[in-house]
């Protein structure tokens, strides 16, 4: 139990697991600069995607992420339409040829584990290697030895998983065989090495930008393979070859993207921005552990540093937890649809301010109920 | 030979292709309400595509759209992934199965056109029933009787050509083959009869807002069709049964849609807009006809309200033109790259005062020219 006070502050804060709250410097200034870009005399929405404004801005997103994660020269950074749930798609219509059987591999983790699982089963043998169905998704799974066979096209995993709350913190490594792996909810979060991995993709509404668009960054050997019914669009060799300009990007995604990595440089790059999604997750699993009003749903050993999901121990008083809280500004606590309970989405965007925020909230909801 | 004189006006018009100039006011607007839509403490950008707020914008976006062109009830108002070129795949995906020898009809008008039919082969045998091609695609070729037999799946067409500024200004009667149409650059710049149409689809980053998304209205008959390889996100059942949210949709282009829109009510209705727009072009095309120092391309029969297309007589100026007018604010007047010349792309967000300013550019051009 804490001790009680009357100290929480106004808040502000919105903890929507995605589209997330970016950076307000970030938001501040796409504000500022909106009808006029660079003095050019119109909109960075309203420039055409072939102009030199324009490249100059897709150069910079591709050169700012390059600096950032230091990625390997062999890894191309691709910004493909659809957002997360469309490389679902692409991935095995752009790997399962790379396997003669047309077999892959699915970690299963939670709910978008099991829509990539579900879709890569449309185009070959999609097995599931692993699974943590049985505890309710409270944590990642052991992966059997040899549980993706050497002729498998790909092994699929979730990084971070929203809904649940999990995290991988390392990596398996899988021999010959690719690791691809959807980064959605915490890409830019913590520095990893891209090595590790055949393609990363995450949609943009976490830690990039607005909604819609994935970024793909793929090993130049996994490039080419192509199903022939593979749609042109979902071609990863033709964003290659295109620079990703084929058709009109989301010109406004990439944009910010660009104003999200400046932020990470501006912040003392990734691994600063860590160290503080570390103290913000910390903070949040301190009062967690140390409270039996609210019960962290997350095991131990995987908890995740951007999805926080925890209930309280008397259900029936979720939904008066998040009104209260909306009306002192701290917004959208509310848990995934599937699995209820409450969920703080604490991204880059979210400062630690933010979390100081909940955490006084959480107490004086916690005493207002004794 | 035009009088001449020194009343060339200082410009802030982009006459983009696209992405394109959207209406100052809506930009404002957009502006304005950035960091704090609506008073909700926080972005439209930042919200949950699940959210009340959210759904509001969508619902809006849908009714205002059915409200504004008078859309038959038994038609679907889709938001997909991806822009028109997304659609050249998804169309057959989604209709070539209701053809037992999965055969569809092509009308070649341009460059787009020509994409559509390229991506068509991909999943069956995409004929094309007419083209322009042998002149330039300087007009709407005329459709042979019986071109498209009964037992198409779908016959496309392009209504307006970005590129060579040529327009269907009626649809052919096609039995009941249904007609599916890329609308991207002139969907809401003029009214039609959507009951004509089987599908029809549009790019936002003309007429509807930012790019990336596409807006697809499909009648009703023409859904569960889809090839079993179709990409979940891909199949436009899915995204009817889920009205666009199975997955993040993009919010930013779905909320400025619902300002476009809005825009077009407070103008007076798509025919106010429409007839607007006629007198927009009608301007530029009296000056053309009136010069023998510009050449407009388009035949006379076939010209496009949206993008008027016009070479130099003396082509080696064309650069020296495209240069002058940017530097008196009249931006981004250069050709598509494919074809040279000089293109001015005006949309709804184009006002009168700008294709004014572009001609007094012309006219004082043409007399340094003398």
């Amino acid at each position: 139990m804490h001790e009680c006070g009357n100290d929480a502050a106004t808040g502000g804060y919105n903890f929507s697991a995605g589209p997330a709250m970016l950076p307000r410097t970030v938001m501040r200034r796409i504000r500022d600069e909106f009808l006029d870009y660079h003095g050019i005399g119109t909109s960075i929405i309203e420039v055409s995607h072939k102009s030199a404004v324009f490249r100059d801005v897709l150069a910079t997103a591709v050169g700012l992420f390059r600096d950032v994660t230091g990625l390997p020269d062999n890894y191309q950074v691709l910004f493909v339409h659809g957002g997360a749930r469309m490389q679902c798609s692409a991935v095995p219509l752009n790997l399962i040829a790379r396997s003669a059987t047309r077999k892959s591999g699915y970690v299963e983790t939670g709910f978008f584990a099991r829509q990539a699982q579900q879709e890569g089963a449309r185009y070959g043998t999609a097995t599931v290697v692993a699974s943590s169905a049985d505890t309710g998704f409270d944590r990642i799974p052991v992966l059997p030895a040899g549980s993706c066979t050497p002729d498998a096209a790909y092994l699929h995993l979730t990084s971070n998983n929203t809904v649940y709350g999990t995290r991988w913190h390392t990596f398996p490594a899988n021999g010959t065989v690719p690791v691809v792996v959807d980064a959605t909810s915490d890409i830019l979060s913590r520095r990893w090495d891209y090595s590790q991995f055949g393609i990363v993709y995450a949609g943009f509404q976490k830690n990039l930008g607005p909604a819609s668009l994935a970024l793909v960054v793929i090993r130049d050997d996994l490039l080419g393979h192509a199903l022939p019914e593979t749609p042109l669009l979902l071609n990863y060799e033709v964003y290659t070859k295109s620079q990703s300009l084929h058709n009109t990007p989301n010109t406004f995604a990439i944009y910010v993207m660009t104003l999200m990595l400046t932020w990470i440089q501006e912040q003392g790059g990734l691994d600063a921005v860590e160290a503080v999604n570390n103290a913000k997750a910390q903070l949040l699993y301190r009062e967690l552990d140390c409270s039996d009003f609210y019960l962290p749903t997350a095991h131990r050993d995987h908890r995740s540093i951007t999805n926080i999901t925890f209930r309280l121990r008397d259900e029936s008083r979720t939904a008066e937890f998040v009104e209260r809280s909306a009306a002192q500004g701290l917004l959208a606590l509310g848990g995934h649809h599937t699995v209820g309970g409450i969920r703080a989405s604490i991204y880059n965007g979210m400062p630690l301010a933010g979390v100081q925020s909940l955490v006084r909230f959480m107490r004086e909801f916690e005493c207002d109920s004794v």
